[in-house]
């Protein structure tokens, strides 16, 4: 052994992995998420990790890169697997698989997709190039009623407030107020305008400043866009102070109705979980009207750890039909390995293992596989150690993996079944057939 | 709209993907899978999409296809990723998990791990290229007690029997069986043995002979390969058959002991679940000891549905300790899609949601949101409707979306909340804090 070539393996910057403590919880979160989007009656759906390329590309431009794949002993004659790229969000996967199964999905179609997605960044920024999403979006012929947009922040809310998260704030906005502003105020290029203003965390008011002008708008106009991008608050305040701003048009009048009916709608959730914030643009996205952005009060500099917004003619890149939705993802990876990293996440437990029996010897070893299965049939999770070692070395192993409880069949004929609780230290006799702990929490 | 570029979408070939109502299902199979898995105490662990190529390539020789990535915008002086390539199994990236991990894991380590894998296989033969694998590993330090390689087939055995599958049994062999009868018999090239033998299923005695000659075996010799390959049994029969072969070798006898060992321990199984069958090899995989195979009775030209053994020196290649190990591996989607495509399956519903809520009209929408809130809270997968429109409309969505209750909030200040039955009609008063469906296996 000691003369093989041994290939050290090294972590890949950008695909993050856990141990088993940490994975337990992820678990968890996943399973706390998915009954929070099906206890609003979302259905679960999955699309593969490829998509075709022109599938990818269909709204042209898009920020994201993309992996594709090649096989590794192709035959330079068989290009076959050159159109595929792993998708970089669930959003157009969903478009195009809405379009796809148009005739077999009742619509309005409401749909939650958990799924690891795919960036092509560079490692050195330490971003993740593999992570985990958790989205919901609705679908619908012709049009999505408005009702939809302020249901996906209220489960949003839900989904987030079961979870142990330091304070977030889901900002939203309404693409339709920015570009109805901009155009108020003669602006010929008003998508140049979001664009610049999207970067305005970054580069701030002088920077943003500087890009419009340098786009040809006049210092007034300039100043106007960033008024607006500095109102921020709730309720039926938020579209008075854009009025106020003095700029109107049909456009942002549309908008600003839109963005009163999420914001009324929402009021019942505690103060500060929903705020108007319209210097919120979302880039170079595909949003259309309402869009959402969340991030930690205590760091907003990590970026957005949900996001989504309503696109009107996304799937209608893929078949003749007009098929608008809206969405919002939740940035599982963003969050957990942020909080992982500050070790703000209490670890699980090294193994699910509830009980673990003892085997006496290995002639009682198929009486300790009946205890197993009584137990196991009872709903603990129980293991039965995998050899005859004397029993000290079996307890040192369930305590090594904090296992809660040791079973001791009987160790004669005459004996009976005894339990010990690793934590009090404690055991005394127990018929595998009624018992159940004491402390019920450390099963958990 | 319609003079616009329609980028139509087709399936891809050898990626599957399902119905919402199909979709529910697989995830039904999942969690059981899952439960089962952790009460046997095994612990939940992922690894990202992609190896190193050379920790896929570890073991040189695959039969494998393997995909690598390559970024769509990568210059040609950034080849950082050209190094990565999708897993092709989830037993090489556990076996690097456990060396990268050494000194943080407790041993055993018992890992169960379900997620796609990828393959590039040629599109045309109508392979998966991508599928979910369910699989259970045991890696130990220096040596893992053969007693796993009777609990992974009692695991398996237990999560199959609670999925409503055809017959199928899974067979189990020992390649020490078979190196050692066949250094027994004075075969200089066992291994060139084993890919033979392990074809026979495809091409016959016959074929299997014409190799084994071609390969410089004496026509005695290819006789008793083929008679060790015809055996098939339970129990200690088994060992007896070989034995009466004629040949003898201390590898042989080794093998014997642990494949009698493995029959035994799982005698208490249904009759004809496990069964020993010395045809079994596993090609070109990396299996060391016991072999896995399983597949369905009325159809065994299918393929292997399960498949695993105990791999000597597979985490060996990436740390310089002796860390053997032994799993199997439920290939999910190669069931699953068997039985969608032959109608076996019996569909989930088209949504989660047990009860939607009409929304009587726009001014008593926030308390059809109350009722919503309550019904969900206790534990009722709710929706409440997503506009104002005619009732009528409102219980057509539901009977389209297979949604087996409907509530009606009081419409006016002196009604009371009323529940519709969908599938009875029936429909009375109902009280949102206390009702129970009668049916409820009709919300499950």
């Amino acid at each position: 052994m000691s003369d093989q070539r041994v290939v050290r393996p090294t972590p890949i910057s950008g695909f993050p992995e856990w141990s088993p403590q940490v994975r337990a919880v992820e678990q968890r979160w996943l399973d706390h998420i998915r009954a929070g989007f099906e206890s609003f009656g979302f259905a679960s759906v999955e699309t593969p990790s490829v998509e075709n390329l022109d599938v990818l590309m269909a709204k042209g431009e898009t920020s994201q890169e993309v992996y594709t794949l090649h096989r590794l002993q192709a035959d330079a004659k068989d290009d076959s697997d050159a159109r595929l790229g792993l998708h970089f969000d669930l959003t157009v996967p969903f478009a195009r698989y809405v379009a796809q199964h148009f005739n077999e999905l009742a619509f309005p179609f409401k749909r939650y997709q958990m799924q690891r997605v795919w960036r092509g960044e560079r490692p050195q920024e330490g971003r993740f190039r593999e992570f985990t999403q958790c989205d919901i979006d609705v679908i619908n012929v012709d049009s999505v009623p408005l009702h939809f947009d302020a249901e996906l922040p209220r489960i949003v809310h839900r989904v987030l407030s079961g979870l142990d998260l330091p304070a977030w704030t889901l900002n939203v906005n309404n693409r339709k107020v920015l570009q109805g502003f901009y155009e108020g105020l003669g602006i010929k290029d008003p998508i140049a305008v979001i664009r610049a203003v999207d970067k305005l965390h970054k580069i701030g008011d002088d920077g943003v400043r500087r890009i419009l002008l340098a786009d040809g708008l006049t210092g007034e106009q300039a100043d106007a866009c960033l008024a607006l991008a500095r109102v921020r608050g709730t309720g039926s305040g938020v579209a008075e102070r854009v009025r106020g701003l003095g700029v109107s048009s049909e456009l942002l009048d549309e908008g600003l109705e839109e963005l009163s009916f999420v914001l009324e709608d929402l009021a019942d959730l505690p103060e500060g979980s929903v705020v108007a914030d319209l210097s919120i643009a979302r880039g170079l996205d595909y949003y259309t009207g309402t869009v959402y952005e969340a991030s930690f009060d205590d760091d907003p500099g990590y970026g957005s750890i949900c996001a989504g917004g309503r696109y009107d003619d996304l799937a209608g890149q893929f078949i003749r039909r007009r098929l608008p939705g809206v969405g919002i993802s939740i940035g599982l990876t963003r969050i957990f390995a942020k909080l992982v990293a500050e070790g703000r996440i209490e670890e699980g437990r090294a193994c699910p293992t509830d009980v673990m029996v003892v085997v006496p010897g290995a002639e009682r070893r198929r009486e300790a596989l009946r205890t197993g299965e009584l137990l196991r049939g009872r709903g603990f999770n129980t293991e039965v150690f995998h050899s005859t070692a004397k029993v000290g070395k079996q307890i040192q192993y369930a305590a090594k993996k904090g296992i809660p409880f040791v079973w001791f069949p009987p160790f004669g004929e005459d004996g009976g079944h005894e339990v010990k609780d690793m934590g009090s230290g404690e055991q005394g006799p127990a018929d595998p057939a009624t018992w159940t702990p004491v402390s019920p929490e450390s099963t958990e």
